[in-house]
């Protein structure tokens, strides 16, 4: 793939098997002009929704072959691979596609969170090791109550997102010389240097942004909200 | 609570806020016997299913009064704590309640598991800073879908639990010499070392005992199973 020219674009949408509750629909519909990947369920849901994604690719193994017939006559082509041995996710195969074809700014994963807690840590954890940390400062995993954001070394401004109510930073690497800047709490975590990952969880945005600086390592940065199944999806 | 004697024994059970679905609650009312602390919201649903925590502790900010009436009333006493600020979650504050009430084998944590991404990582890194890295060999993590365990650097023969179908090694922190010995899958993780976290997902035992051995760090070995919407939690 490396001699075909890539599609440029702004935003590139990728959608793969976790638990179709947790997916934001109405936000998934408000990206359906913007190019979609999809592997395996995450197509069938995609073309179940009328949403014709640009490149599917999976071995279709939790499919019915009804489901996977839907994807072919929709999608035209799909690449295929045989259930085991393989040596990368669903997700991993799907950001390979989505690098194949795309020259992008942001991708956005849906569908990568819940259920099974190992696949979700292989999301969570798939922008740390090459060739994937490529796309580790332009990946950002969404779901129904969270969203997620990765970030190197530097300083930062973190915009609110509107919908969001809650900040939590995780160190998912060793890090040095962490400080929160201007967040609701921030004495715990100044000039601070860990070699576990810890989740400082619960903080709040005070204003729109807040900064916050790293020495050596790796972050992740969370907004989330309380979703509740009684609440239908709304924020409390 | 240092000089207070402790109630001696095998298994303790801690029930926090997360996600009711998720809870397998054929599996909690199997542990009925046994000693259970509830903090917040798990006391509350403890409560309501009939089974009055032998210790309850929480702010209760999310939840009606009459709910914390009710533990109140069902547990005599009950340990509240101002809502904010506090450097401690409710799980860690469940764990050392658990630590100044009981001398104990194992605790298994309910309600630990799916929405907010930073409580559940919060959870999951628990173990991984004092003085709750005290529990680390004893804590067992329990949803409908996954249970997790921790291990240190050892050699360690791995049960198959009836109910799972996967197996999956995540190193939490860097490691060194970390070797899959007898799983279905083990020729990438040999001698391995990281500095980075990596979910190895979807390994299956051969046989009922597997084993694996790790030089240095922490790695946590989740057993799970696909629970879909559809199937009611039964394993497909």
């Amino acid at each position: 793939m490396q001699n075909q020219k890539k599609e440029k674009v702004r935003v590139v949408n990728l959608m793969v098997g976790g638990p179709e509750e947790l997916i934001p629909w109405d936000l998934v519909v408000a990206h359906r002009q913007e190019p979609w990947v999809a592997v395996d369920k995450g197509a069938v849901r995609l073309v179940k929704m009328g949403m014709v994604p640009d490149y599917a690719l999976g071995d279709f193994d939790s499919s019915t072959k009804e489901e996977e017939k839907a994807v072919v006559k929709a999608v035209g082509r799909v690449r295929t691979f045989p259930p085991e041995p393989k040596d990368y996710t669903d997700t991993q195969l799907g950001i390979k596609a989505v690098l194949d074809h795309f020259d992008f700014e942001q991708v956005n994963l849906w569908g990568a969170t819940g259920g099974r807690i190992d696949h979700f840590l292989n999301n969570l954890f798939l922008p740390l090791i090459a060739p994937f940390d490529q796309v580790l400062t332009r990946l950002c995993i969404i779901d129904r109550g969270n969203v997620v954001r990765y970030y190197q070394p530097g300083n930062y401004a973190i915009k609110k997102l509107p919908s969001m109510k809650y900040l939590a930073f995780v160190n998912l690497t060793a890090v040095k010389d962490m400080t929160l800047i201007d967040e609701k709490y921030t004495r715990l975590v100044q000039h601070w240097d860990s070699q576990v990952p810890v989740s400082w969880a619960s903080n709040e945005f005070v204003g729109d942004v807040n900064h916050f600086s790293l020495g050596s390592g790796i972050v992740a940065v969370i907004q989330s909200r309380d979703v509740s199944a009684d609440h239908s999806g709304q924020p409390e």
